[in-house]
């Protein structure tokens, strides 16, 4: 068993010792869900002051209103009640620092994809890697707040998201550990 | 301003003025990713021990192994050195309660998305809600340990995950914050 799953499994073993969060209901009890980046600087819980039971968490690389996070706040409003959502983008976001380009050309050309079987190349196309990586959209972005204006934009017109729902838009400071409110994305998000 | 923005901004002043964790590096110190799902009972940091900075949390309606987790768990090993991941469902997961069907249908015949303005239908196919709703996978699932399996199995056979990252599969009970191992996903999960 390796150290990391030792760890995981000792702190859980400490946290469910002296749980006492057993009758929580399903729906969210403050009824808003947050979606944000999945970097490891960032706890939602605590940057925005969420107890267990409070709110929906919805990561992704980047927090991008991706279909999947959009399948994900669907459910959350329709299915079990949120009311407002956050959409919370980050400073020294590592979406930033690449291109589809760059991220195509990686995978395809290096050692450690499943299409390599430590012999043989399974894929007569990937060589060095797969060719797979050049068939996804990484939703990297270049700047910083047009990122959040964006996706709290995708969000407010898409088809499956009513009008009443307002989006709000951020950018979480990985140094001072503030949300700083986005005005452009604010403006787009109101209910309409 | 709603209470709820209210609120959470007061949380985050108080989060921000006690700030120590503005030094830390973009790539996750402990080298490790969780994929679990955006239910808000689920604290994944108090419940596996995550300092900020510590590991990579992606989160979605179920903690499926979507394209987007994926497009996130290849972003969060290639580019940032993640070495193992975990994927973590839960007991009372809303995913168990629908289906795609009853997904579809009710977003086709209810009244709050966007394609209603108030007064009329933009699409006239729209008839009480949208059609979009049916073009979606939903992802969700009848039993909770397939779901593991399955999930631990398509990130294992993925063309751009590469075989020596062992995946674990368990369930957290969110009756008492434990979480349970899946034999069946951690015997998949294992490194190549």
């Amino acid at each position: 068993m390796s150290n990391t799953l030792k760890e995981v499994l000792a702190s859980n073993k400490k946290y469910s010792e002296n749980f006492t969060k057993g009758s929580l209901s399903l729906p969210p009890a403050r009824k808003f869900a947050i979606l944000t980046c999945m970097d490891a600087r960032l706890d939602p819980a605590k940057f925005a002051g969420l107890n267990e039971g409070d709110a929906h968490v919805i990561r992704n690389a980047g927090g991008r209103a991706s279909d999947d996070a959009i399948r994900s706040l669907v459910i959350s409003h329709k299915l079990l009640g949120t009311q407002e959502w956050f959409v919370i983008h980050h400073t020294d976001c590592g979406m930033q620092l690449f291109t589809n380009e760059i991220m195509g050309n990686l995978l395809f050309e290096t050692l450690d994809t499943s299409e390599f079987d430590g012999k043989n190349w399974r894929n007569p196309n990937a060589k060095g890697g797969s060719i797979e990586g050049k068939f996804i959209n990484w939703l990297t972005f270049a700047n910083l707040e047009q990122s959040v204006v964006d996706d709290v934009s995708r969000l407010r017109y898409h088809p499956l998201v009513p009008p009443y729902i307002p989006i709000y838009g951020f950018i979480y400071d990985v140094r001072t550990g503030k949300l700083i409110e986005v005005p452009k994305a604010m403006e787009i998000g109101k209910p309409r």
